[in-house]
């Protein structure tokens, strides 16, 4: 389906914060156009065709939002055990139920957590869950684009199934695909990360993980291993290939560093962090580092929501909190994390931006609420006021799969609803 | 107008979190039923006869939010000038701008303000801004609820206004009403404080004022009295007849018991507090002290946005981090300060809670939204997940001003986003 925009502001990213007013041409998967309003008729002498013409009404267009770290089937767990420190919750609460759970409940779970990814905004995660077969069909029949990472641990799946996932989920569907991860290093033994590196030295992979969430976590490496688990875990080779690491609250300057040398990203995941208690990332030293960050609103159960918009005001103000000093980690350099810099994160170099011959991964951001009025600064105020009630439309290579509150992923909310109810009533 | 709301789950507060399924009725601007569902027969049958009767389709009712902290004029600056410290941005930046702004400017950006406020389930509001009669026209003209308060300080007004002010902004109207308050102890010089505390006294009136916001409030107090500003103006009598403080990050043990001396309330203002980096305020100690804490947003320029979820989330959030504990300040206490520790400290009796008799003012949160789903702990969710997004209808007084995404206020957004337009352009 071809898509014309007409009469929109749009943010492309490409250049920081600047907003143009102009149109844009969504054809197949892709954008054909973004620029100058065009007239009907130069339109129509050019033979271009459109199906649908959306007049923006002076509404922004700009590049979706890259969710880099999430467990989308945790919906399930929303508000199930909240108030525990991370390592009892996982322990005693959500392992034992993770256990009784089937593919089938992980994808309809996914797709309970894709309608609230729309609804944000949100139009790429990067998934670590239980049956990635299942979620990668979930994605693909709902239009989502998904990035999933291994979550392997001492407890499984086997190296033969970790590697069988990786080569048979890949290339199979242009919407998903897969890349070597971990849980995290308390929860391997020393071998099995050994193994893991040398297989991302034969496929010359990138390499992700939850790495230094909480204190108690680097403490305990350092007992174990006499290094914070970033350096540990560079002794190993892990991330000779790059990567990155999930939440990254507790770094040592050493760990700045092995990051630097292997191009690795930081995922900050922000609302987690203070849901859970776990610390504040130091995002603005990644920044002055050099260092790619992303952003990722964790799980459904530690969260507990899946908005981009909350964790963005969270980014920017417990840096500010952290740094006592106002002026840091400004909105751009956030607005850059939650697209740009997930998309460097996710390998996804064809969603990053708007422009020609990128994938169609937009969003229309609804202006006319009062708390985006008056108009001063819009790319600040996305930042700093945005809600999901500014998302107009989510579209993802090319398809239009949230609109004005209303959802078109093959399935609705209604029977997800009903279906994820009734998982609640069988494991619960 | 009478309204029988049916088919609803019904958060009271009267006993915490409770919810129960059954139906609730409004005549006039008071509540007049909450509990079992009744037949419509037996409805009849008591002749009792409703205007309208909604169908709540299972979704949730409960007290609107109260916002005990705001500059609602101040939407003109949203994102005019981020990124200051708090001083700075006040000096330099805002004003300069105030002191041109006209009472008919600060009466539509505060109409401004009320529409954001109704998408987020806001139905009361402790205002503090320029031109008071202004702006109590132009709550009682959009059916908002105000406790205004006198902001009053060295550059004015004169203590003749701020007490004809009390006098005449009391009892014209039953939705507006005006408190004793000043700026700040730091614009205040002592002379003008202890006049303010003799009118407290003459006429035995609670006081508020914004209170140790930024740690450099306090020092420059303590080297100016050799106390902290909680310590100082006790000393001068100022809150012998209560009253409270916004903000508060900043407190000492002496503080404390100044504020449970006095039955003072807390605001916590967490949006403001981490956008200035001003810090965190200690909000489990007052609980532990058996301080009443309620919640504002403070004003749009500094936060930017007039959100009550946000502000939830963050009174949580921070709490866990700043105790480094993930069970402090859990959902239950933060949804009772953001109603009723609200009206408690706005002296709303009537309308902190669903009980026969009281003020109907009452927000519908849409369950269906998927960040609600699926159904664990819809209290817990109201706080971890919550957003603008899930609220379908906001009441005040009986009348329902916003539902659905559409406003009743008397002015449409249209025609007040055109007009703050206008404002900007004569004044930036």
């Amino acid at each position: 389906m071809n898509i014309r925009f007409k009469n929109a502001r749009i943010l492309t990213m490409v250049d920081g914060q600047d907003i143009f007013e102009g149109e844009l041409w969504v054809e197949g998967t892709r954008i054909t156009y973004t620029g100058d309003a065009m007239y009907e008729q130069d339109i129509a002498n050019a033979g271009k065709k459109f199906d649908r013409t959306i007049d923006c009404g002076g509404n922004l267009l700009m590049p979706g939002f890259k969710n880099a770290h999430t467990h989308s089937g945790m919906t399930l767990m929303r508000t199930y055990a909240d108030g525990l420190p991370l390592h009892e919750w996982l322990e005693t609460k959500i392992f034992p139920l993770e256990a009784k759970m089937t593919p089938e409940d992980c994808a309809l779970l996914t797709k309970l957590a894709i309608l609230e990814y729309l609804t944000s905004g949100i139009t790429a995660i990067m998934d670590m869950y239980l049956a990635p077969e299942a979620i990668a069909k979930a994605c693909e029949e709902s239009g989502m684009r998904v990035v999933q990472v291994s979550g392997i641990n001492k407890f499984g799946p086997s190296l033969e199934v970790f590697e069988e996932r990786f080569l048979k989920l890949n290339g199979r569907h242009p919407l998903s695909s897969y890349m070597m991860g971990f849980h995290a290093e308390y929860t391997c033994d020393r071998e099995l990360l050994e193994k893991l590196s040398a297989l991302a030295h034969k496929y010359k992979a990138p390499m992700f993980t939850h790495n230094s969430e909480t204190e108690r976590e680097v403490a305990e490496c350092k007992e174990r291993y006499g290094m914070t688990p970033t350096v540990f875990l560079d002794s190993l080779g892990m991330f000779d290939y790059g990567g990155g690491g999930y939440h990254c609250c507790h770094m040592s300057d050493e760990d700045f560093e092995v990051f630097k040398k292997h191009n690795m990203s930081a995922v900050t995941n922000p609302g987690s962090n203070t849901k859970l208690a776990s610390g504040i990332a130091p995002v603005k030293r990644f920044l002055e580092e050099g260092i790619n960050v992303a952003i990722g609103t964790d799980g459904p159960s530690s969260n507990n929501c899946l908005d981009m918009f909350r964790e963005m005001f969270l980014v920017t103000g417990l840096a500010k909190l952290k740094e006592k000093d106002a002026t840091a980690v400004g909105a751009a350099d956030v607005l850059k994390m939650a697209t740009v810099g997930g998309s460097n994160a996710m390998g996804l170099d064809d969603c990053d931006v708007l422009a020609e011959g990128k994938e169609a991964d937009i969003i229309m951001i609804d202006l006319k609420q009062p708390n985006m009025q008056p108009i001063n600064n819009i790319a600040d105020n996305l930042v700093y006021s945005g809600s999901k009630q500014n998302v107009k439309l989510t579209m993802i290579a090319g398809a239009i799969l949230y609109e004005d509150g209303k959802f078109n992923i093959g399935i609705t909310p209604e029977e997800i609803y009903r279906e994820a109810a009734a998982i609640q009533k069988r494991l619960f």
